[in-house]
């Protein structure tokens, strides 16, 4: 039994019986496509065409409609015109088939009429209870039991490999594409679905299913966009529970942030940033091309995991040394000297005038002995400074090859380190060690630039698990209980001052502040704050106080506080007549490096922070980092490290180390408040944030509300 | 005949006679090799094995001695010690045997002992006036003549594809391996080279000479490092005006800078800065990995151009339409929408409901319908808004798919304009429409990524091609003519004061400044210059002045000045006792946006100028880019725009666009100041540099000079 008893979706992928309605005897047309597909790839149960027109279709009975099925079928297959989809379902509902995979097309990929069908297929789908994949969508394949059910020239292949892969896609004719090239390469998958329009299961949801399901090691994503995030980021986290990699590439990525935002965060974050937020702390690794497929999945199909970033390389040549080892440190990979009792003991059997740091440089000299090649391999892999290796080895031609193949694959069983082979020419000139290695998962990679990126994807998501794991053990700390707020309930936005409060209500420290009335800082005898002073109009209706000339900065007296006041609130009401006016804002003015924390509360991921050093690095370099609310200190902390002005703040060329602790806090803070309060909060800007070495302090802020 | 005449090397690859020094009857040895390659690739010339030892080889007689050989060779193969090499060099001179290719090693890679052996060759060779290849070199591949004079397993394949492509390589094993891998994949090469040591014969010197040759219409080079970088220069410079592309593997970028460096500019450019800067300038384009070769290579072989970044992409599936519109952007291509003419005319033959944008996506419903697909790519190929053009059609298979790129291939040479083909099954499913568009000269690339990557290069390539006849077009203007400078012969570098002398000297400006012995300071009455000031120690012998605590910034009046100029004088003699004072210089202090501009003389590539903007940008971000010297304003413009943070100094948010102008002729004095005393001036910083709106002005240099 292929299918583990939790999946929910056992009898949609392996069906007892299936109806095809709409069937046809013309197989240019898409009815008459999936009967042959079945035959041919060899189904076994029972196949129920259902078309009014027909008597037979080939030696099949044809039904006049769904009711006379005879046997309880488990799938329909649905090829009809779109506008009979919504009553078929419901037919199938009265049949009893728990599930149907709908081809038809004509939905809301067509525009506003086909929307308004697709809605109606929903409510049939909601009342029959059947669960659809589609509608437009070319079908689901199932290897393990094959099982072709769709149309297309991605279906009429027999001999497609099966594999420990499972493929989920936006885009069914590309996922057949990737299939192909793929399968050409070795890799082979159990499962692929085109998951068409989602009008009812949807990408995530099969993939969630293809995760638990044992036949499944490795799930590859096509993804153009996902209306749950949270549901992506929870496939994130189970997938690194289950230390199976989600090789995902995603399309659409352009980098056009929210023209609407009116904050600054939002304006600066493009739906692909909070994707990349979620693959980078799930078990996601972002593909772009087909033979990162390959390699990466047959790296991972190796069952072992590197326990640290630190790589070894052996090779016969100098060039793929060098290259080897420009692309691991690319990849983030670290290429430490072996110890010297290793060095030592692989000198006694080294050929002479090799290159023994790392790479280890065996030279042409080696070739054909593959013994004490292997015996240096057995060495290196043990060493204590090694995580994972990379072996390139010439002479794998032959029976010989699959001896030293079997040779290394002990050494690897008994190191439990990962070990890759990368190869010099293509695989047909070594077939018999190449079905070595898929006998004993041993992955092999073609060129020196493959090898390193598939070991680097390896690393990487073997970080991310470790990292994972320690955030779970970790209790999850606030910094904060949660805080009720009086959020107004009609307003757009909230004053600086009302922002600042409630930033003060979840602990953030904000400078010293006044909102006193235009008439009270006239008749003030001396300052209630300390020089220099900030100076800026108070008002819900007015966000952006330097464009209205409502803000003043480094204010030095009491007769330059007066003449301030009066001048931006002359310059509010000018810039928009009728701006309810709270009062003056008069702030100390905080000294030290600017940096921006915001936050946007996205329809589909939730409240994410954005974080990054103020002004021209957030905004023109980009400096920025993201992660989803809420988060602790310690999380925050990774992000100040993780952005490149990081040194600017930890002590730079021998300035004082800032309060990156006070900063984190109050990351920390700001990611608790936008998580306690997402109902309600849209988008913070806490901007800037001077942190110094004693403290960081908001000095303006703007929380804008949902409405 | 095919080589063309101007080559020298004509008989080196192409020998009407071969001498094997060193030949041996077992083939597990490097001397056994060549003599059974060079039959089995069907080499036609006479073959002489020099040997003492044999009396034959196989059926040919063996020779004792290299004068015993009757027949005059062009070429004689080494394969003996690496100590008996010289002589046999020397004979070979006396034999009047023009070329040698050394396979022998021990040479420089094995030390010092080796080294001076290789010097001993150099010697034999200068003396006999044999031109030498390698030594420790694995040999030379003439597919079109089908002369392989080499060893080991990537000779010993006598059914390699030719083609019009050449590869010299530093690393022969890497070499080989490429060539394996790029041959499974369609694409043959006319000469493959593996350079070794290069003691005589340089990989450069390959390159030019292929380069001219009408069979090479794209040259391959793996580079690990050269020590011409000026005729690394010429060559790709050469290559743009023979519209050949150089596809530049480099290994070996660790970002290392010059430790040893005094000024600013040097210890942050590493090395490979130097290549990416010649490869950018010339006809280079950087590949990593083999499917990189190949894609670029099928895409060139092409042989049409693009007139400009506008491409269109005509598609059959959403998903590899979205994903291409993100490579292409990626790639620096730009899709913009056709003309209405154009979308007009498509929408009368596209099926409905299509994405008649760009990318084009012709749905499914197209497939099959080969004169509707190839009438809408004809229309929108010869849009006025298309440079360039990416097809992706499904139906490609059998004699349908062979007329289908018939068609497709008329319509090409019709419009002129390149096309590529984007293949989405694997090539044994189109053998037939594949030999049309070889045949034809179309070029067609596997996967959505790795064309947009294609076309991207050949953008890139067109691009710079433009660029470089456009730069030769104009004149090349001077800034300012050739100054004599009075360079003291033993100094190891300026103080600050004479350094700026030598940019004014070049029409620099500087600060309004002085240099007053510190007695004379103590004795002002009023300040000579405006405040505020800086005030600074002037020592050739004190380059890091902040350092040493001789540096004094905002000075605001004159009792400050004087207490500044004890200070530094008092610093200075404290950190260098003994150091050489000058005096103090005193200097208005200038206001505006810091930049750096530095240079670095390389003794491989010359004098090259580094720009970005100051401090933090330049050091932490690496925002900076690099031009060799000399060069003109237009140049200095370019590089301007091309640092991220170009937007600070062209006015950003609303803030006035500072004086590029003359800090672009700024830039290009320091350049030809760089280039006209590249005999005494090793390395140049101008940092900071003030640019405001109303100018540029050097507030601090250093001039150090070469020894």
């Amino acid at each position: 039994m292929s299918i583990t008893p939790q999946s929910g979706f056992a009898r949609l992928f392996n069906p007892r019986a299936i109806a095809v309605i709409g069937a046809s005897p013309d197989t240019t047309r898409i009815g008459g496509q999936p009967i042959p597909i079945l035959l041919d790839c060899g189904y076994a149960g029972g196949i129920y065409p259902v078309n009014p027109k027909y008597q037979k279709i080939g030696d099949l009975t044809c039904y006049a409609s769904i009711a006379d099925v005879p046997q309880p079928c488990d799938l329909a297959l649905v090829a009809v015109a779109g506008r009979l989809v919504p009553d078929v379902i419901r037919q199938c509902g009265k049949a009893g088939i728990a599930f149907a995979t709908v081809f038809s097309a004509g939905f809301r990929e067509v525009g506003v009429e086909g929307a308004a069908l697709e809605t109606e297929l929903k409510a049939a789908v909601a009342e029959s209870g059947v669960r659809a994949i589609g509608p437009n969508c070319i079908g689901t394949m199932n290897l393990v039991d094959r099982v072709y059910c769709g149309f297309g020239v991605g279906f009429k292949n027999p001999n497609l490999k099966k594999g420990p892969v499972a493929f989920v896609s936006q885009s069914g004719g590309f996922a057949y594409s990737v299939v192909a090239l793929a399968d050409a390469e070795g890799i082979g998958f159990n499962y692929i679905v085109s998951a068409g329009n989602e009008a009812d299961i949807t990408t995530l949801e099969l993939a969630a299913d293809f995760l638990e399901r044992d036949e499944v090691e490795v799930l590859v994503l096509y993804l153009e966009g996902v209306t749950d995030g949270r549901r992506l980021r929870a496939l994130g986290a189970r997938a690194l529970e289950l230390g199976k990699p989600i090789l995902t590439w995603k399309a659409g990525n352009s980098a056009i942030g929210r023209s609407a935002a009116e904050s600054h965060t939002a304006s600066m974050t493009a739906d692909y940033e909070l994707y990349r937020a979620a693959f980078r702390e799930g078990g996601f690794i972002e593909v772009r091309d087909v033979h990162e497929v390959v390699d990466i999945t047959r790296v991972f199909l190796g069952k072992r995991m590197p326990r640290g970033s630190n790589i070894g390389i052996i090779t016969t040549s100098g060039g793929s040394a060098v290259l080897m080892a420009d692309e691991c440190d690319r990849y983030g990979l670290k290429l430490p000297r072996l110890t010297d009792q290793t060095t030592n003991a692989i000198e006694q059997i080294a050929p002479k005038h090799c290159a023994l740091g790392n790479p280890i440089d065996l030279t042409a000299q080696i070739s054909g002995n593959n013994a004490d090649f292997n015996s240096i391999v057995e060495l290196a892999l043990n060493d204590a400074n090694v995580d994972q290796m990379i072996v390139r080895y010439g002479t794998v031609q032959g029976e010989k090859g699959a001896a030293w193949a079997r040779d290394l694959a002990a050494i690897v069983d008994k190191a439990g380190k990962p070990l890759i082979v990368s190869l010099g020419r293509t695989p047909d000139t070594a077939t018999a060690a190449i079905e070595v290695f898929a006998e004993r998962r041993i992955p092999w990679v073609l060129t020196p630039t493959r090898t390193a990126m598939a070991a680097g994807a390896l690393n990487q998501y073997a970080e991310k698990q470790r990292h994972y794991l320690a955030a779970q053990a970790r209790a999850a700390k606030r910094s904060v209980a949660r805080q009720e707020l009086a959020l107004p309930a009609n307003a757009a936005r909230l004053s600086e001052a009302d922002s600042k409060k409630v930033l003060a209500a979840y602990g953030i420290a904000i400078a010293r502040e006044l909102v006193l009335a235009p008439a009270a800082i006239a008749a003030l005898k001396e300052s209630p704050l300390k020089f220099p002073l900030a100076v800026k109009i108070d008002s819900p209706d007015i966000p952006h106080k330097t464009e209205a000339g409502a803000v003043r900065l480094h204010v030095q007296n009491l007769a330059e506080l007066k003449e301030a006041a009066a001048t931006v609130v002359a310059n509010a009401q000018r810039y928009k007549p009728g701006a309810h006016i709270n009062g003056v804002l008069v702030a100390e003015m905080a000294a030290g490096t600017e940096v921006i924390i915001g936050v946007v509360n996205d329809k589909f991921f939730g409240p994410v922070v954005m974080f990054g050093l103020g002004g021209v690095f957030a905004e023109l370099l980009k400096d920025v980092t993201y992660r989803f609310a809420p988060f602790d200190k310690e999380t925050a902390l990774e992000m100040i490290g993780e952005i490149k002005t990081a040194p600017l703040l930890s002590g730079y060329r021998g300035s004082a180390p800032l309060a990156v602790d006070a900063l984190a806090d109050t990351l920390a803070r700001v990611s608790q408040l936008a998580a306690d309060h997402a109902d309600r909060i849209a988008e913070i800007d806490v901007n800037p944030l001077f942190v110094n070495v004693h403290g960081a302090n908001a000095a303006d802020a703007l929380i804008v509300l949902k409405n």
